[in-house]
């Protein structure tokens, strides 16, 4: 290894910087300007024990209220515990109750580490199929008969799900779960911290958000929320230390990001308020862009800001393009617009989050322009 | 919640600051300056993907060279896998290759968390003790016996323990290990990062380093060094998706520690050389201690930065102080000295590592005039 082979590695930078960013996965995961402060004055590895020197993490008042008061209230659950993730607190949820050869139900429009975290159990998967084209709905009461026919030691529901951004009646589901006493657990990745949500209200026994994908957040990090009569078993003690959790190795809350999710946390409570209006934004948005020709796919009216589009127009375009399916990209690119995956044009997902009216009618421009070309 | 309530959360602050810091789980983990500009670039969830966009996070240029070239030559391995921390990474391992009952055998000097790991994957844990007082020498001849009577699944040893900064004769234990054939793992938290370090040269089928204790990388963020021989049990895919790793959970690469780590590589591997001056740093500083009429425990003279001291003389002061047992905090901190846990005085430990002689010598000034005083 010479150094000068390893300079590179010094000079880490993000592509598309100052564009109109579309991209799902990353719009609710800006910092807010406190958090990137916090960012900053907890970047140094382990710097988090210097909030309240002395003390456990888990001992520190700020961190304490945040996970004993803020964020079960915030989530409508009785006990949080910080995860290293989304896919990593369902993991924490599965591996705790279902033994290994057990079935879980599970949507069909779920995560595909959903399905991993299950294998790494050693568990079966059963899918509740979504309605395919065009809406791709999960319609909660197929839990019941499958339920049944299984009975699951856990009920999964993602909500929205990452692909057509679709918000299933997770209510509905809450009661049907209820009359058979299975455990229901919701991935809310998309929601928590966008849009209002309570596990309670939803009648869920879990309910997991993310940090970096929707708490302005750095990551990895996530919550798990979990009603109190679980605690036994998620919250389990090491027979050796028995103040340690055994299924969080002690604490999996470390580092960086839990200073981020913290300072952010203030303003994350209140654009949570503004998500009628993020609704309605999107609604008009997919409007729009209906009227482009395109055809937007998944609920409609549409629940969230995550939205998928069938192209056509757009793959007509890309058949006869010298860039061939990457034309789109560029031709964004060039429009100060980004966050569609680069190579497709058929179909895509975006996000209309937190981007004002005016840069979104400069999307919807762009689009235009670029149909017109 | 009121706003009032949770102003709070966006004043997070370091305390300490700017003082002469001698917490062993924080010297190893602060930021270069590259790394600090890789952090504010890469601190909004998931803008890692901003890197190189569209590229799924194992398929970037740079991350694969890190992943595939750069860090397994580091670490003496043949694959290297990016964890969530060092107590995720031994979970990864003995999740993938123990099953439930079966024993591991560990030093007696581990950490706190490898217990739980086992406890988590429901395996039995057989501990080779320590030597007591003063040295708490692991002496690895002990572990043949064990071997024999155990037959374990795995083999750990913490290298140096995080208490005494002790090093075990790592390499002899390799040879024990092949006769047997059993698995050898070396928990290299407080190592990697810091000093030279090999796992092909020890004999080890496993190593693990921690990215915020050592690696001057914000957390959670670790790496996993296996031989080439335990590739399809510990990167075992998914049946459903099988470009994914199930043990995991697809992928624990992502985030703002992962930029850090990269970034702040090239100094590590630099520091890395000077690991000889740190080691005669560590043991000139032990020697002025003992001065003082401190006790230096564990092994001696001392090979690493991590030293353990018994101090009779400051816990007879603390009996009488009016502030107790906290006086050697004050005391040190009035002089711009931090990291010693508050509290205590009977023992403690402290690191030494990337402090320059001259900052030492004032920690020397300064115990010498608290006990004056």
């Amino acid at each position: 290894m010479t150094n000068e082979n390893l300079k590179k590695f010094e000079k880490l930078e993000r592509k598309n910087k100052g564009l109109i960013n579309l991209n799902p996965i990353q719009k609710g995961g800006e910092l807010t300007k406190v958090a990137e402060k916090a960012l900053v004055e907890f970047g140094d590895g382990y710097s988090i024990y210097d909030l309240s020197p002395g003390l456990e993490l888990m001992e520190m008042p700020l961190i304490k209220e945040f996970i004993q008061e803020t964020m079960p209230k915030f989530l409508g659950a009785d006990i949080v515990r910080i995860t290293l993730g989304v896919r990593e607190g369902i993991f924490n949820v599965i591996h705790s109750i279902a033994k290994p050869g057990k079935t879980i139900l599970v949507d069909g429009n779920r995560h595909y580490t959903t399905i991993i975290a299950a294998e790494r159990t050693g568990l079966k998967v059963v899918e509740v199929p979504n309605s395919g084209e065009p809406e791709y709905k999960i319609n909660v009461e197929d839990y019941e008969d499958l339920i049944k026919k299984h009975k699951p030691a856990l009920v999964l529901l993602t909500y929205p799900d990452g692909n057509y951004g679709n918000l299933p009646d997770a209510k509905r589901l809450g009661e049907i779960v209820k009359r058979y006493q299975v455990p229901y657990l919701i991935n809310g990745a998309y929601a928590v911290g966008r849009m209002p949500i309570s596990m309670k209200e939803l009648g869920a026994d879990f309910i997991i958000g993310s940090g970096q994908k929707s708490m302005a957040s750095s990551g990895p990090i996530g919550v798990l929320g979990m009603d109190k009569k679980w605690e036994k078993i998620i919250l389990r003690k090491s027979k050796i230390y028995p103040q340690q959790e055994i299924e969080f190795l002690g604490s999996e809350l470390r580092g960086t990001a839990m200073a981020t999710l913290m300072a952010s946390f203030p303003a994350v409570l209140e654009r949570v308020k503004n998500w009628e209006k993020e609704k309605k934004k999107a609604q008009w948005f997919s409007k729009e862009m209906e009227k482009l020709g395109l055809k937007q796919i998944g609920d409609k009216p549409h629940k969230h800001d995550l939205i998928f589009f069938k192209a056509e127009p757009f793959y007509k375009i890309s058949l006869k393009h010298p860039k061939g399916r990457f034309f789109l990209h560029y031709e964004l690119k060039k429009r100060g617009i980004t966050g569609i995956k680069p190579g497709l044009t058929k179909h895509f997902k975006l996000s209309t989050f937190s981007i004002d009216k005016e840069d979104l009618e400069k999307v919807i421009k762009a689009f235009r322009e670029i149909l017109k070309k």
